[in-house]
């Protein structure tokens, strides 16, 4: 058994933090490369590692004064180490630190000694061998990740490293220099390296057990979701749920390999498995219900609409035309809508609507604006019977105007358009009826 | 109060009915112009006078003997003037029809001959004056129908004309040769006059007392619509339901006539009125309920297709490109569906996947076939809550599999795709639920 473990800046943010961390790593031989992110907030008044890091690395920018706070934040550092009480010290990795802060070593590499940082002392406490990732993760003098380049290098390192630590966040290019990754950090580092040493699972260890089935802002300590498919998480991601980032599924979706995120303050539950395809049913029939507001939509009607080859078509091209990305097109008969963002959209409406006119001669058009769409997402909703009837009717009970429909052959998926104002309404009566009821 | 009555050919088949026709009427000061058919059969087993014109005629151009299926005809018409006690005969009629005959004066020609002499005895029965169309209803060279031309010399004829039967179904090419309206029929004659004499009522008379919400032939004795707007009707019609064509609603829209469909043989019933736009909700949430089989549909899926400008343009352009028209497209999170019909497509499938795949590179393409679509229509459902869910309750209750859903924001219709086999259920569960259950 060969694991990955990544942990968030909150599962490392003390020494405390550590020795949970620590436990779970010693509780399962397979956990043997692990990912640490920069130390982050002990509490709710406290600042990250890494903005620390800015802020100091700012001032040595300016020509300033930095050593102030660069003692602050070798202390964060010497308050986990004595807390674990380990014979180690980092003062000559911050007399390094100091040296290039002052020859402006760049913002990318100042951030990135977070991670750094704790993966030494990570390293030293576990009794793993560290690897600097700017030795194995490679990006290309344009500042792009090189994927390929870093599963290369990053094999041939971990085949001979039975154990090991790889701080994330960052890598370096040809030159040397550091680089971080824009977004995603540290879970991108974790799933190169599951990548890279085949591992049979890609644990993610966070303050959470698992993803919730809805926004936790919306709905009151949500249920969380056991077991999601790729295809699902991408959905729910696209639609507002703040899951994995794109980059940072990539590499082990195409090794399916399976995630498997975690709470390191609960590390008995099992939190939620992210798969490529299981045959596990969810625990209710919806996997995951996420949401955006701030839409507009453009109704258009034309007498004998449906039997105009190329109407819809010509109707999309203005937009295209306009660089304005498509969300969705529901149809009825001789009407149409277009949704997009209003972000997008309003500045050039009045281009697109003469184009639209131009182009596909209307008899109707109207916009409307403070739309919200919600995606209601489940491998489970294709076998199960009902599932239209059971949203439609809490909607209704719940007063809220269903604006839009669609839901195509893939069955996977519902979108339902509202009113901004219902956005809220909406998705607890959704969760109510799927979750709550279900109970 | 002008009104324009449009007899069909059930209520002129015999004397009996003429005299029903007589008395509605009579019963009426407004109705001031009528609009004949020929007549249709008396009872199943029986022929349409249109029918027997052709099969004379067909015997006429191949230059053998007519004159025994002409008297058969002529035998039609004597019944009826009889049963009338009508001191009144066609024989001369008779006369230069089987001379043109015998010069071959076209196959309109004969078929109009129907509506023609139903016109001069309707025009005896009720002391009105006989218009023939031929003069004042106008074909270009071309044989298309000028609308402007007929409406000119209609008006300018019926403005000096108190009362007057006008035949329906036929006119003239500049040449006077004779010409008939494609589809239609007499209708649209019907829709002309009421359009040239701005009637305050179109009033269509048949033998059932309005539409009816959903096909008879799958819903056993359905209610019929009390009102319904134009836009409803094309809908409705758009998808199978055969109600008015297009063309006999056009010239009366134009002028915002209302049309009345009555029934001949129960006159106390209101029947069926459509209007332009109205204040009168329907009796039911929803106006009516019809639908087609013999869909496929193409869906594809991309991951990240969303934020690919001109993906779902790129798609539709490959059915554009190969002369298809697109039903419907429902669209999920990375996942879109193209409805098509079935005799539009399968001839050209390949061709059409293979262009899909050069110009927008989905992940994967899946064709299904044998897929009904089904439009649930009605401008009460903008302002029912609940209208969504109580469809799809029904449909899951009825163990309908819903296949695809599409709602715009026009709120006027929802579209439903199922599998044929499930089409008549479906129907039959919506129906139930909205106009059983509400009684």
């Amino acid at each position: 058994m060969k694991k990955v473990v990544k942990f968030g800046g909150s599962s490392l943010a003390s020494a405390q933090q550590f020795e949970k961390v620590g436990n779970i790593i010693r509780s399962d031989e397979g956990r043997r490369y692990v990912i640490p992110s920069a130390p982050g907030k002990r509490n709710s008044g406290d600042r990250k590692v890494t903005d620390m890091l800015y802020a100091c690395y700012a001032l040595a920018e300016e020509g300033k004064d930095f050593r102030v706070k660069l003692a602050e934040i070798k202390a964060r550092y010497d308050e986990i180490i004595t807390g674990l009480s380990l014979d180690f010290s980092l003062a000559e990795d911050f007399k390094e630190i100091e040296e290039k802060f002052k020859n402006k070593a760049g913002k990318d590499y100042a951030a990135s000694r977070g991670e750094y940082l704790n993966g030494k002392i990570m390293a030293q406490y576990l009794g793993y061998t560290f690897v600097d990732s700017a030795s194995v993760v490679c990006f290309d003098k344009k500042g792009e990740f090189d994927a390929e380049k870093t599963n290369e290098k990053m094999s041939a390192k971990l085949s001979k490293t039975e154990r090991a630590v790889i701080p994330g966040f960052f890598g370096a290019m040809p030159d040397g220099s550091i680089k971080t990754f824009s977004r995603g950090g540290s879970d991108i580092t974790g799933s190169i390296v599951a990548r890279a040493v085949k591992a049979d699972v890609y644990e993610n260890w966070t303050d959470v057990s698992g993803f919730m089935i809805a926004d936790p802002r919306i709905i009151n300590k949500p249920q969380s979701i056991e077991i999601i498919t790729y295809t699902e998480l991408r959905e729910l991601a696209y639609m507002g749920a703040s899951v994995l980032h794109e980059d940072s599924i990539f590499p082990v979706r195409k090794e399916g390999i399976p995630i498997n995120i975690r709470n390191t303050n609960k590390p008995e539950d099992e939190g939620t498995w992210i798969v490529e395809s299981t045959a596990r049913k969810s625990k209710y029939t919806i996997t995951g219900i996420a949401g955006k507001k701030g839409f507009c939509c453009v109704n258009i009607s034309k007498d004998m609409m449906n039997s105009e080859i190329g109407f819809v078509r010509k109707v999309l091209q203005s937009f295209e035309d306009h660089d304005i990305s498509i969300e969705h097109v529901p149809s009825g008969i001789d009407t149409m809508t277009v949704f997009v963002h209003e972000d997008d959209f309003i500045s050039k409406e009045q281009a697109v609507v003469s184009e639209i006119h131009r182009l596909a001669k209307p008899d109707m058009l109207e916009i409307e604006s403070d739309l919200g769409l919600i995606a209601v997402v489940g491998r489970g909703m294709k076998s199960t019977r009902g599932t239209a009837g059971r949203i439609f009717s809490a909607l209704a009970h719940a007063n809220v105007n269903v604006r839009m429909i669609d839901q195509g052959s893939s069955e996977l998926n519902i979108i339902i358009g509202v009113e901004n104002r219902d956005f809220e309404k909406a998705i607890s009566a959704i969760y109510d009826i799927f979750v709550e009821t279900q109970l």
